[in-house]
């Protein structure tokens, strides 16, 4: 049951740990990305109301968090600003402002959040993580090869355990259809159908393309060709009758080529059938899927016009979008243990003995360590020492009366119980002998 | 003149220096908050409108953005979510909500945007960082200390050139109003006047108070007390004879004796008409001000009631609070140029051989440096060793037919143009000898 103080449906408060694992997969992500070349770009969290509506269709317009007006033009209940609700359309409203000030091609990434009124549901936030990064300016296919190269690299160096990504082409669809006679006007619904060939069996896919208007004959050809043993040779054939099947085809083989070397054997897999839902790809094509997982974890391809369409210039585009929500779960040590907040905890057992309390938690600052002094109440050393333990520290220093006495610090192994006597002076030296986190 | 492309008023688009720079800077205080064992916390961008109103004053709640109701409740022009407006009204409610899940005490750094309708100005934006430590559930001064002790350390080693931390009471300036006699109606006043001599002259401020209700005898002492010479002395004096003041002289002395070993002699000061704006402060109070910079960069101080006030539980709190914003343009290389993009360019001279080029540029990156191929149209090497020189690349390898003949890659030194001639199988090897970044 929500509670006054839960956060807004829909969002999250992340604690420590989760903040922690979340900061350290973007890490590797950001420095993946800046090895290709891809550069930061930050926009505000939000935009001109009249940026973002007219983008995402109706109902994503629906979808979009609106800002109301301020001060006396807050009674009119209108909004003139409005939540990010991707990290696309504010890339076509910076390509426009700055224009030549970009380099080009301009490579960029952008990893963010955004913000969807979308009906909250398990692993579906209001709020949620986006990653994605970009080139404009670039018709090569090197430029797309490129942008794959980088999401494969990134989910490798997540460390994501297992994931193909699937390979296609726009233009081998468009070909497909022409080479299997099918018409134009039933184009759009017969690529949803055959996208469905992961999930539904051949016949079913057969009935619903049917359903769409193809002759029973065509369609079980057609479903023949893409989900038959022999599929790729098949396709094959039927693409190089048409102009535009033997181009994707082209395109589809000449990023096989280039990604070779890049991608291990088997990670990489060429999949007529794979779609992508959003219409406005232009050329290659791809997805990362993951064994359990629906769907895909991470897409990608050319989308020549869309930057236009979204109110920047005309500029050829292409790129990567990882789907980070969904890949956090699936690192490894998602669901490990909290990690420590210490490595040095330092008991505080007379208020006139703090200032050396105080120092020595400095000092193994300086070492590198994360080192605080006890904050409570309690003169007792049991209660002190429950709370290093709490605190997770590896480390409990010990100062009381014997050891300001004797011009020594009591270090304790926590783990172990193991008790060290340490010189005053010397505890930076030693803490800096031993490496922050190691064991 | 503002342009259809521009981000919304008092915002800004964050090119990649700007990133770089700013993630570099957030980077280093993450890293001095978690040696301290500070744990990170986010919360929503948005708020429950009910959780935020009210809570910054009649002002305040004008300045907060308000996010309009969704579906069918759009029409009615109300708000029932708000954009944070700074990070204690969401450490209130997480408090709150998690209670006894979270560690005692509660140690937490929040690191993040917020947002408010303030006037768009110079240096002044309606979306900006915000950079806070606090810890909950302490009375100790010692996390006092260490709440200044942090925020000393993170303007330290972002290499901030020139700081000093002023360090009062609020119990100190209680007392020190009771000792000169001022009636508690107008002490809130009186404070306010005295926290001026700073900026104004000592007999302009005597005139203030005066007009405030000060006999004009009582108001010279006091000035006198706080800007003469001999200051400090004549204000311990006074302090001594009343109860609050001697606990406040007692937190001001306490808190400099465990500060002395940390902090650099002359960088912290007793300053006794310092008082801090916000009226929630309850004990020790500090700022932290830099020259030529109006105001103060950073503070902090003891709250002990305001948590409750903000909706959370009762309990004791301290922390300090980094003006992120002020702070990065008076880092050393804030106005340097821009970084380059690569360090390795990797031309693409025919596209039988892009294969090649692409699997030098991911044996570059295997070894740590930022590399991509050539991504435009052009064929010309001039046309692409321009583009290498505008990327900031170190090394360009050239790979042309001459060179593929030979099975070597030609690395050009950016800077010298001294060519190198490499085995092709050797290119990871090459760069895995040249560190990442090294000039």
């Amino acid at each position: 049951m929500p509670s006054q103080f839960d956060p807004p449906s829909g969002t999250r408060d992340l604690l420590a740990a989760d903040v922690e694992r979340r900061e350290h997969a973007f890490a590797i992500i950001r420095s993946v990305f800046s090895r290709y070349g891809f550069e930061p770009l930050q926009t505000p969290a939000f935009e001109r109301l009249d940026v973002l509506l007219g983008k995402y269709g109706e109902e994503g317009d629906k979808l979009v968090f609106k800002i109301l007006r301020r001060g006396e033009h807050e009674a009119s209940g209108e909004a003139d600003l409005a939540l990010r609700y991707d990290h696309t359309v504010p890339l076509a409203r910076v390509a426009a402002a700055y224009g030549s000030q970009l380099p080009t091609p301009y490579k960029r990434y952008a990893l963010g959040p955004v913000w969807r009124a979308d009906r909250p549901g398990k692993d579906r936030y209001r709020e949620f993580t986006q990653c994605d990064l970009d080139t404009l300016g670039s018709e090569s296919l090197l430029a797309d090869a490129e942008a794959l190269s980088a999401l494969h690299d990134a989910l490798a160096e997540l460390g994501l355990p297992d994931f193909t990504i699937l390979l296609n082409s726009r233009r081998l669809l468009a070909g497909l259809l022409e080479a299997f006679n099918v018409r134009s006007e039933i184009g759009a619904g017969v690529l949803t159908s055959l996208d469905k060939l992961d999930k539904l069996a051949p016949d079913d896919v057969v009935s619903e393309l049917t359903g769409r208007g193809l002759a029973p004959d065509q369609a079980a050809d057609l479903v023949a060709a893409l989900a038959g043993p022999d599929s790729a040779d098949r396709i094959r054939v039927a693409l190089t009758k048409t102009e535009e099947g033997t181009a994707g085809l082209d395109e589809v083989d000449t990023m096989m080529s280039l990604l070779s070397g890049q991608i291990p054997p088997g990670r990489l897999a060429f999949t007529p059938r794979m779609v992508r839902g959003l219409s406005y790809y232009t050329g290659p094509i791809w997805e990362a899927t993951a064994p359990g997982v629906a769907g895909s974890i991470s897409s990608g391809g050319r989308y020549d016009h869309l930057i236009q369409q979204l109110g920047g210039p005309d500029v050829p585009a292409t790129g990567s979008s990882i789907g980070v929500e969904r890949i956090l779960p699936l690192l490894p040590g998602a669901k490990s243990a909290k990690p420590g907040r210490l490595d040095v905890a330092v008991t505080v057992m007379r208020s006139d003995l703090a200032p050396q309390s105080f120092a020595f938690a400095a000092a193994a600052r300086s070492a590198g360590q994360r080192a605080s002094v006890y904050l409570g109440s309690s003169g007792k050393l049991g209660r002190q020492l429950k709370w290093a333990s709490d605190s997770g520290a590896r480390w409990c220093l010990i100062y009381g009366e014997h050891e300001h006495e004797a011009g020594t610090v009591t270090v304790r192994d926590m783990a172990s119980g193991d008790q060290t006597h340490v010189p005053a002076a010397d505890i930076a030296t030693y803490f800096g002998s031993v490496a922050p986190g190691a064991s």
